[in-house]
Order: C-alpha cells, then structure tokens, then sequence
C-alpha cells in the first residue's frame, strides 16, 4: 500500500500555504485546476477514459464489463484555508482502490468511474455542492450563471474564462440525465468531520438539513468621534447581537449555527460602518429543529436592529433537507464490511444531492481530533488504508464479477 | 465669491465613487495624488512658493513681509467612502481666502503659507496625522517606516514607489526643526462633524483625548456543521460580546467607542472562524474616562473570551491625549471675529498634533446634518463662504499690515 502515500503525497503540495499548512484550492483557481490536471494524468496512466461533462464535474472511468456503472469519488476544491482531506482523500482513495483490485486480477462486471464534483464547499460562489447540484438538476441554470464571486465574477464568466481543464459553455450547464442514466450508484468516501467515529471506518446514516442565509444590516455611515451614541444608526450593533443570539438560539434548539464570514463598508476605523453583511450557516438533527432555531435568530436580531435603528433583511441563500442515503446500498455496504458503525453526519456532501436521483452511499474514515476545514485536519496512514480497503471491498461488491 | 464654489467643483470629481457618491481619497493612492497635482496648479496660478517637505506634507508660500509665517490649511485624503468637506474645505477656503485679501489689495506684514498635510484619517496605514505627526516629532520614523497597509505595502515603500509629487525619500522622514522654526501659528479651518454648531463658523476649544486599539481574537478554525458547540473555540464569539461592550461601556462612561472595521480569517460561510481582528475608536472629554471605558471592554471582553477558549489581546495603536488649543491665538481670533462659539471637538486633527510644538486654533464651519466620513457630509455654499470671510480676517489680522 505504499502506493497510497506516494499517490497523496503527489497531490499534497498544490495549493497549500507554506506558512499556516491550510488549503486554498478555491474552484476554478489555479490551484483548484492543478489538481484537475493531476487526476486527467492518473486516470490516463491508469488507461481510464476522461469525461468532462457539461457542469465542471471530471469522471473516469473504467470501461469494463457491461450495464450501469458504480461510481465513486468525491471533491478537490477546500474551503479558504481548509484541510487535505476533506475531499482529496474520497479521489486519491478511489484510485488506490482501483489499483488494488487490478493487483489482485479483478475485472468488474459493470464498469467503475471515479468523480472530481465542482464547488463542493460553495467557497466561491456561495452555493455549496454546485457541480452536483447543476448535474442532477437540483439549481436552475440561470441562476448559477449569475452565482458572483467576492470579486464579482460570475460562475459563467468564471468558467469560460477558463483555457484549460476546467474550461466549460456556460450556456449548456444543467441537468444530465443521459449521465445519470448510466450511473447505478455513487459510493462516496470522505474523512469524517467530527469525533463521532472510534474505528477506522463507518458507513453513513442521513445528512443533517443544513443551510445557508445572509444578513444584511443597513445603517448610516458616520464620524466614529463626533456622532454621539444616540444619533448613531450603527450596523455593527445588531451584528453583534447575531453573533450571540446564533450560538444561544442553536444550544436551546439541540441544533448548531455559525457566523464565520462578515463583511464591513466603508471598514475604516474612525468609521462607524454603513453596512454590514455577514452569513449564518445552521443545521440540526431535523428541519423543525433549523427552522426553529433560525426563526429565534431572526426575531432577536430584528428586535436590536429596531433598536439602534438598522434595517435588517435575512436572506435564504441555499437549503438541504436532511437526506437519509438508500437503505438497501446502505444494507449491502454493511454486510461487505462485516459490522462497522452507521453514523449521521452533519456536513454536506455531493452524495447528499445525487441521492435525490441516484441510490447513493458514503463511507468515513476516522478524525481522530474532529478538527475540519482547518490546516490540522487529519487522518493516520494507517486509517487511510483501512479506508482504501473498505472502498475497494465496496467496489467489488457492487461492480460484480 | 463665486471664486470659491469654481475652485470647490474643480477639486469635487477627484476620487468620488459615481454610485455611493463617497470619496476615496486614501493617502497616496492615484486619487489623493492628483489632489496634490491640483494643489501644485492651484500654487503656481497665484505665484506661490510650492514645498514638498521630507515627510508628505505639502506647502504653498505667499513669500511676503519677514519672521515667522501664518499657515493655514488641512488634508486632502479620505476615509474609505467618506464626504467631500472633510479636510478639502480647508485648503480650498484657504486659497479662496488669500484671493480675497489679494483682490482686497491687502499685503502682509509675515508670509503666508498653505498646508497640506499627509494621512490625516490614517485611513492607509493606520495612524492619524501622520504626516504632521512625523513633522513634529510624535512619531519614530523607525516605527513610521514599517507601518503597513491592508495589502502589506509598507509607509517606506508607498512614499518610494511614487514618482511624481507624493515621492520622498523614506530615510529622511522625521521632525524637521528648521520647517518648524518657520511657522508662527498654524489655523486649521475644517468642517464641524457634529451637530454642534448652530451659527456659520465657531472657534475650536480642546479636542477630545483619543485613540484606536486593535483586537485581535484566536480560536480554532474548524467544520461550522460537525463541530459540537461545546467543542469549539469560535472567536467571532467573544467579538459579539466586544461590539456590545463597546456601546455599552461608552454609554456608562460618557465616552464614544466605535468597532467600524474587522476581519475574519477564513472566512468561509461553513467554517468557523480561526481568527478575528478588529479595531476600537475610543474618545472622551477626558483622559481618564477614555482609560475608564477601554478598561471596562477589555475585562469583559476578556471574560468572553477566556468562556470560549479563545486568546485574546488589545493593543493600542495610536493614543492623544486632551489638546488645549493656545488660549492666546483663540483670544485673537475671538477678537478677530467678533463673538462666534467656542467649542470642543471629538475628532483629531492636525492642528491638535501641531500643538505640541506651534501656537495652534481651528475654525470650524458648520455641518447642518451632523453627518461626517460619509457621502451625506454636507456644508452649504453660504456657510463655505463664511468661513472663507473669516479665515480672511483671522489671516490678516495675524499676519499683519
């Protein structure tokens, strides 16, 4: 198995800071498109064929056997700063798994593909998931189109801009159901994000509904020394109280909210902001759960935003109801590994989405500090093995002989 | 005087946004620079000796009479997205004022100089008055030298790379005793940034002691879905808990205190926050209120903090103590002016870093909205030229007959 490490290890250097260790392989980046090039190479020294399909998503695929394909893979793009696996480890996996099978003479019944989905963190244009959200229909391609940037870039301009592998008609994005129709199931494998898992690997129960909303506080821009306080319409004020009431609202409800991005204009010190715009991320063990607790961050915050005279507007940006993964896939999986756990995560995943159109399945592999999305995120070689193991057991299983 | 509003609208164009209407004037960037080019024009129209001193500060001299000079003047640059009057009605009324006594036939006993100072707002590089601050000697150029910007551009650097009139030599910046030994007194006109002012023009009294601290909060960044509340170190926590201190505290103390900018790092949607810095604008009528309300907000925000697991330190930037303007020049102009209001200001200014070393005063024209460091910053033309009378008869009953 050393060929896992060396496999990792060519990956590993792209898009890495040198100075805090965290990712920034932000779709449609440089970076992001290294990565791109790296797995057009291993699949073509692997004699697989490549396919771009019309949403940024890059398959390969083993052409063997017959009927429809079993397909696994998972994501390259990170979150700003984020971890090595979350993600890469689902790719690199799929095709140590693929050469372990090879090494031990299978040829598969139906075919095999591995999948690089696009934009699955929304990192770059805010929606999370959007390479398997376009290819299974589940976003209008209008409105993906217009999906801007921090910089303003829209997704369209974005990836026709793009010479290279990443290149795309903007024009042709959407749902795929000729590719769909030759997929039977999609099998993802992805370190697990939190500490819920105390062996090598586990195999996923449902998805925590999950989503995204921006809030916009609208005050009045001013001198930070010569306004006196009850003169001041100050966006900050209530944004603070966002900030409170997220964490307060998700420990009364048994859910978990966050605010980790915010935005200030004019942002001078000696200023007090006219503007603030920041974005609340919440999920729970159920929909009733998220939308109490966001229904309670809502009536707070418009309470100190009436008080310091602030207008306020909470904006739904993307939502994901929870996703329970196909039963019998889940059944079969189980009875391949012989007994390892089945746990819910409370991350999304491109095997969240396809499900809707697919028989879909993940597989975790253990995170022995729970740490993600950040440069300490870790999996030991030895999990990683195990969960390359499991992978190619899976895939055996599925693919027949 | 319709002198004065061509000279206003020739000046008005430079560095306005066309949508907000806001200026960005941000010390030698592209539009500030083109500021001092119209000063040099404006200079030469009238004959008058144009000197760039050592430090970025600009002068234009009415090389008149003998002894020590009367400046008069104040700074071009912004804050991001600020009005128009802050800063330019000073240089603008201070020509317009030397037209008058010029078309009067008036010749003065003293020379007469017109001041332009540097990075007023240290809206680039963090530290207010910059310019007159290196002039006078509050500043160790050493420390100057390395102040950087928001993209790491340090002050060295910005003044080097310009080649046309904001360069300077960054090895020479520093007090400059024989510029100094030049000025008799300085007047600053600039425009009242409060709602203080019910007549035309007034004389400043003392400026409110101030100073800006910086925040800065580490917590651990990690998945905003999979990790458990009571797992996290989030530090957009204990700055929730600071906003609030802020107002709170300034609302105890009968002090200001201002959060108007703050970054996050990643900044992602679904990630919590690893790092989080913020600014604090603090003022008051005396020294030992501002003390009193950064104290209160750094024990409770400590307090935060310390119950999220999250590091936090404060750490002043830049701190003025109370200016008295000279009780003697303000009696003169008083004398000069025949019974206009005597009032304090809760904004720094050049002439307050100038009092440390030169007889200073201020006059100041009225804000009929109170509104500053904003589009919505206005003064009426009625009002402008108010004080470009009074600055008139200040100018020429100091500078002599």
């Amino acid at each position: 198995m050393a060929a896992f490490a060396a496999l990792w290890e060519s990956l590993l250097p792209i898009g890495r800071d040198p100075v805090t260790g965290g990712y920034h392989r932000i779709a449609w980046s440089e970076p992001e498109l290294r990565c791109r090039a790296w797995f057009t190479h291993e699949a073509e020294r692997r004699d697989l064929t490549v396919e771009r399909d019309g949403n940024g998503n890059l398959f390969a695929w083993w052409v063997e056997g017959r009927g429809q394909a079993v397909l696994t893979g998972s994501h390259f793009d990170s979150v700003p700063g984020g971890g090595a696996f979350d993600g890469p480890l689902g790719i690199v996996s799929a095709f140590a798994a693929l050469d372990l099978l090879r090494a031990e003479g299978y040829r598969p019944a139906h075919p095999i593909g591995i999948a690089a989905f696009a934009e699955e963190e929304g990192s770059r244009f805010g929606i999370s998931c959007l390479g398997s959200r376009l290819l299974s229909g589940e976003i209008d391609p209008d409105r993906a189109r217009v999906l801007a940037d921090a910089e303003g870039v829209t997704f369209a301009e974005a990836v026709t801009a793009d010479l290279g592998p990443g290149a795309l008609d903007a024009f042709r994005i959407g749902r795929d159901d000729a590719l769909l129709g030759r997929i039977g199931c999609f099998v993802e494998l992805h370190v697990e994000q939190g500490r819920a898992l105390d062996v090598p690997v586990g195999v996923a129960g449902a998805i925590w509904p999950h989503g995204r909303w921006r809030l916009d506080f609208a005050g009045r821009g001013d001198h930070a020394g010569s306004t006196r306080l009850e003169d001041r319409h100050d966006p900050m004020q209530p944004f603070g109280h966002a900030v409170i009431a997220a964490r307060e609202a998700a420990e009364r409800h048994g859910a978990r909210a966050t605010i980790g991005r915010v935005n200030t204009v004019p942002g001078g010190t000696n200023v007090i902001a006219s503007h603030v715009t920041a974005w609340l991320d919440a999920r729970g063990p159920g929909d009733e759960v998220v939308r109490a607790t966001v229904a309670e961050i809502r009536e707070r915050v418009s309470l100190a935003a009436a008080f310091h005279g602030v207008e306020f507007g909470l904006t739904p940006e993307s939502y994901t109801p929870l996703v329970d993964f196909d039963p019998d896939l889940r059944k079969r999986m189980l009875a391949a590994l012989g007994g390892v756990p089945v746990l819910p995560t409370a991350a999304g995943h491109d095997a969240g989405i396809l499900a809707a159109r697919l028989p879909t399945a993940m597989l975790f592999v253990r995170n022995p500090t729970g740490v993600s999305h950040a440069p300490e995120e870790h999996v030991t070689e030895e999990d990683c093995m195990a969960g390359v193991a499991a992978l190619a057991a899976v895939l055996r299983d599925l693919a027949g002989a």
